[in-house]
């Protein structure tokens, strides 16, 4: 350990190595309910050349390594259950240059999406990717994140142009290029977007951006119960209309939503929209969909163009699970998170909730629904082992019910460790080449060990 | 040989396997100047069994393997250079699921698209990528193929949901799943579309659709100089103007097109649009895009909602190689197919006009410019040495062009053979993780050598 410590002491200084306790414990867990475990030191890189650094000391003493963004992940992607060192991504965090004419931007990892955005807005420009958190794009980049727009502008894959990362080697590439499109060369974009820090860091990224909308409406559409609201998405779907965002928010969700952040929305399943484009297409839109919704058994449909009130809908929406978290204090969170196919989730959601239900532990079901993904959120008791047990039943009940539909175990949140029991049934065979993958890359496995996949 | 071909018999039926000349001949050259080179064998699989079984009789033997769609792809992709069995997938060409509902579509990989956009009309859906070609879905994902509808709807890589794949050793996996959206495990799909035949052969594919816009209207927009057309499409990009298609074609095309196609087009650069939506929202962005356009010096804006103008204009459009082709009776196309970042765009096609002028070969720039991609189309005299050369050059020089912005060597069309030279140049260091991914998933190289990479 002291022999670690002096070798990354040899290009960094005092303040971006650390082994206290205090520091150690907030990168060794998560707000969810897995078990935690510490990191022997915590250190912040504030370059390219330090972070390759770190790895081929890491390699030199065989010791795990794991990136961290701002730990906002929900499956334990954080927890260095092997200890070792954990690369805090929080000083690389300049945004290093937005070109607006390409609608491209170029950041350091440890960027943080309100960051990015704040800036954006000087040009006219948003990022589209937005998880509630306000997670980092390193992390964001890692976990695959997506969100209530990825409907529209799709997933984080979809967003990443270029990355530099620094392999388990301590090499250095890119993964794409500046150009819109390409067909040059295998996808490495693809394959390290979505690797949770398990084959490589990201050090750079390379990102597309839009110019905000010209006009955008949000709307409530309230119904009776949450079947009519997930057919009402259905046919909204299926309609092609272009909308930019669809969440559902049940009943309980509600309750816990009117609570926190002071609005006093009915307490039924309700859908949070919303609409981009031009004036006049939007209207046609948007009274397309209000004209679908009261088919569907829709009682009240309220529109927002104002800009204030939208922030507040969507404000209270992205609070919801803090919402829950504020509502249940000592509790710690489980959050299942399947996506299936659309003329599945209907079904899937009313599964949902009827186990939830069951269960008697304090629950909401919401979701990107736009995209056949949703969350059921619990709020659990760490002392009681019963409702861990029962709670990691629920969530292996919800995922099997979702793949023998088609389905992934993870729409948005990853595999870290939560979901890797589920990767062989997801992948079948498959599994084997992402092993093989994992191997070829990180033949020691010292990149996050333990995440996605066991290579040993 | 023999023993090869009494092995391939084991599990096919005589006419499942031939070594007839002409059939070889017919899989060893596509339409560009590239040498040919014949296979030893073509089989005709029916099944993914059948499949399965040829790559363990090749592997047996140690036999190069080349999977084969239709052939109409650009830089010597099917050509195998080291002989040995082309797997042709005509016989797979079933449609084997459209699941209206989900937006999805089951196929196999012989099915051409217009055999596919046939058959989902009739459920007012349709397949978005569009070639000018007439190729086979599986040859699409394996090129990642786009084209003129990309900037809307996205590339090949955006449209697999999920692919069932034969890999080296004859085992069979699944790519994905039939979630929209997912973040489990590393990204499959992402990996094998634009694998070019070099990590498995596609054996199914499940796509999505989206169902045919309400109202379609194209455009015809002329302009006094090149640079000018250019200016307009960065000007429409930038305005975020949710244009469908955006099609670049110069003067000397458009005199080529109007020989072939019946048209009477003015002889000038054009743009060749097309516009999706509701009524409303169409009329204004037509508006919009229009003012802009004349903003940038455009002399006259044609459109055209009528069914059969528009579909006159695409198909004038989509025929223009073979328009070069059909004049220059004899000669061999070479096409350049660059991308570059939006803002390098009019500059890197003002560079290209200029040296296709130098050559004194005649030629076209063409392009999908909505995604920065665009072609110089040459018409190549293959019994001149002094003429090949200089095109080889002239491509070169491209390439260099594009790669030196932050482009691509190749926006569409794929590696092949012809984009081999520049993939170091491309992707730097991270080629020797592709090279380690191939040897990983092909560690005897029988799968299409000597295309993408080089692994001895
Ligand atoms: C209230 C709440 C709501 C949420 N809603 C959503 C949602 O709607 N959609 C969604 O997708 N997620 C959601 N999440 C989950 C979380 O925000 C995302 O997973 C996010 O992408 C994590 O970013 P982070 O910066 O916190 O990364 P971390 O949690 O710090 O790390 C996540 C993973 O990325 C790796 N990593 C981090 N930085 C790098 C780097 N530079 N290079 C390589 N690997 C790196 C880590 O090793 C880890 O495996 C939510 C979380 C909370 C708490
Ligand atoms: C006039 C013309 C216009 C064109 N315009 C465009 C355009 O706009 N955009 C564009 O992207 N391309 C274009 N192309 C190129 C070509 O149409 C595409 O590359 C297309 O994707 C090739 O499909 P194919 O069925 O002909 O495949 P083939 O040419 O037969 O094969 C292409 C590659 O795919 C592999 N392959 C084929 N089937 C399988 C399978 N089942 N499993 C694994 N690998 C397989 C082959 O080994 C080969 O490497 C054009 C070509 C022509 C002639």
């Amino acid at each position: 350990m002291e022999q670690l410590l002096q070798h990354l002491k040899e290009n960094l200084t005092e303040d971006q190595v650390t082994t206290n306790k205090t520091v150690r414990e907030l990168h060794g867990r998560d707000e969810t309910y897995l078990a935690e475990s510490l990191p022997d030191v915590v250190v912040y890189p504030k370059s390219t050349a330090d972070v390759a650094h770190i790895i081929k000391v890491a390699q030199k003493f065989n010791t795990p390594v794991t990136p961290f963004g701002v730990g906002s992940s929900l499956e334990g992607h954080i927890i260095p259950y092997k200890n070792g060192i954990t690369i805090d991504f929080s000083l690389m965090n300049k945004i290093l240059e937005i070109k607006a004419e390409d609608l491209l931007v170029k950041v350091q990892p440890g960027v943080t999406r309100e960051q990015l955005n704040k800036e954006l807005k000087k040009h006219g420009l948003f990022f589209t990717v937005d998880p509630g958190a306000n997670a980092t794009l390193g992390g964001m980049a890692a976990t695959n994140a997506s969100g209530t727009t990825s409907v529209k502008y799709g997933v984080m894959r979809d967003q990443v142009r270029d990355m530099e990362v620094v392999l388990a080697d301590g090499s250095i590439i890119h993964t794409g290029s500046l150009a819109t499109k390409s067909s040059s060369g295998y996808h490495l974009n693809g394959l390290f977007v979505g690797s949770e820090g398990t084959l490589g860091c990201f050090t750079e990224l390379t990102l597309q951006v839009y110019g905000i909308p010209e006009h955008i409406v949000a709307a409530r559409a309230v119904f009776p119960d949450l079947s009519d609201a997930f057919q009402a998405v259905t046919s909204i779907l299926q309609a092609g209309i272009p909308i930019a965002r669809v969440e559902f928010v049940d009943e309980a969700s509600i309750v816990q939503l009117n609570k926190f952040s002071d609005t006093d929305y009915p307490a039924v399943p309700t859908l949070f929209l919303e609409f981009h484009g031009n004036a006049e297409g939007l209207k046609a839109d948007l009274a397309f969909a209000k004209e679908i919704m009261e088919d569907q058994g829709c009682q009240e449909f309220i529109s927002e163009s104002d800009t204030a009130a939208r922030n507040h809908l969507w404000e209270a929406r992205h609070n919801l699970a803090y919402a829950f978290a504020h509502d249940y204090p000592g509790k710690k969170m489980m959050l299942t998170d399947v996506a299936v196919p659309i003329s599945e989730l209907a079904n899937a959601a009313i599964y949902a909730r009827q186990e939830v239900d069951k269960l008697g532990i304090p629950g909401g079901i919401v979701g990107h629904v736009g995209d056949g993904n949703f969350h059921s959120i619990l709020m659990i008791d760490l002392d009681n082992e019963e409702e861990i047990r029962k709670a990691k039943e629920f969530n292996k009940n919800i995922v099997l019910y979702a793949l023998e539909r088609g389905g992934t175990c993870t729409g948005e949140h990853g595999v870290g460790i939560g979901k890797k029991p589920y990767q062989e049934q997801e992948h079948g065979a498959s599994l084997e080449i992402m092993k093989q993958i994992k191997k070829t890359l990180d033949p020691n496995n010292i990149l996050n060990p333990m995440k996605i996949v066991d290579i040993d």
